[in-house]
C-alpha cells in the first residue's frame, strides 16, 4: 500500500457526541447521501444547525426533494489537512422531512444558500444516530 | 431564506468530464456514499484515480467492506470556499468492486491512506456517471 512515502501513519479516534455537534456548528457546507432509483446520490448542501436538527434549503422538485424527503439519509461534515494528514469528520444519519413554513425557526436561524435559484423547501435531518473521528499526527 | 445577509447569489455551472477527472486527481480525499441495513452512509476516504477509476483501500470486514462491495456507490469530491461562497463538487457513481492483487496497478499508482490499520482490502468505482458543478462568484 505504498508505505515508502508514510513511514508514521495518522490515528484514528471517536469524537463525543457534544463535539460533534459543536464542528457541526463551526460548517456552513456538508453533503447529503440519499438513494435514487440508480443507487446512492452525495451532493454538497448548505445547511445549519437548530435544536440539534440538521435544516437544508433545497429547490422543490429537485433529486433531493424528489429521493430524499421522507427517507432515511447521510449528512456529513468534514476538515481535511492534506498536508499534515490528518482531519476530522462528523457522520449524522436520519430521516428526512420536510419543514412546513409554521414550524421554521426565525429568520436569522434559518439555512442561507450560496446558489442561485429558488430554494424554498426546507428539510429537516432529525439525528437517529451522531458519530465522529479525528484523524491525528502520528 | 435569509436573503438579507446576501444580495447576490452564487452561480451554479456545469463542468465538462475532462475537468471532472482532472479536479478528482488534484485531491487525496473524498467521500464514499453506500447504503447498509439503515439507510445511506457516507464517509470520508483516501483514494486515487487509476485510468479514469476510482480506487480506495479500506480494512477487510469494516463496513464499507461489507456494503459497498458489488454495489452501486457514490463517491463525491468537492473544495469549498466558505469566505467567497464559491467552490466546486464532482460527482461519480457506479459499481464498486474489490480488486485481485494481480489487477492492482503499480505501488506508486495505489491508494495511500493516512489512517493507521490494516487497510489491504482495494475497492474500484468503474463510474458509470460523471458529473460537476462549479458554483462561481455571483
Amino acid at each position: 500500500m505504498n508505505t515508502t512515502s508514510h513511514w508514521f501513519k495518522s490515528h484514528l479516534k471517536d469524537m463525543p457526541r457534544d463535539e460533534c455537534f459543536q464542528l457541526l456548528e463551526s460548517r456552513q457546507v456538508g453533503r447529503i447521501g440519499f438513494v435514487d432509483p440508480d443507487g446512492p446520490v452525495v451532493l454538497p448542501v448548505n445547511y445549519v444547525i437548530h435544536d440539534e436538527v440538521v435544516l437544508i434549503a433545497t429547490m422543490p422538485g429537485n433529486s433531493i426533494a424528489s429521493h430524499a424527503v421522507d427517507q432515511p439519509v447521510a449528512f456529513e461534515v468534514d476538515e481535511i489537512d492534506e498536508f499534515n494528514e490528518t482531519g476530522w469528520s462528523v457522520l449524522v444519519r436520519g430521516l428526512a422531512s420536510s419543514v412546513s413554513r409554521d414550524e421554521l425557526p426565525d429568520e436569522q436561524d434559518q439555512p442561507n444558500p450560496w446558489a442561485e435559484g429558488d430554494r424554498s423547501l426546507v428539510i429537516r435531518i432529525t439525528p437517529s444516530h451522531v458519530s465522529g473521528r479525528y484523524l491525528l499526527p502520528a
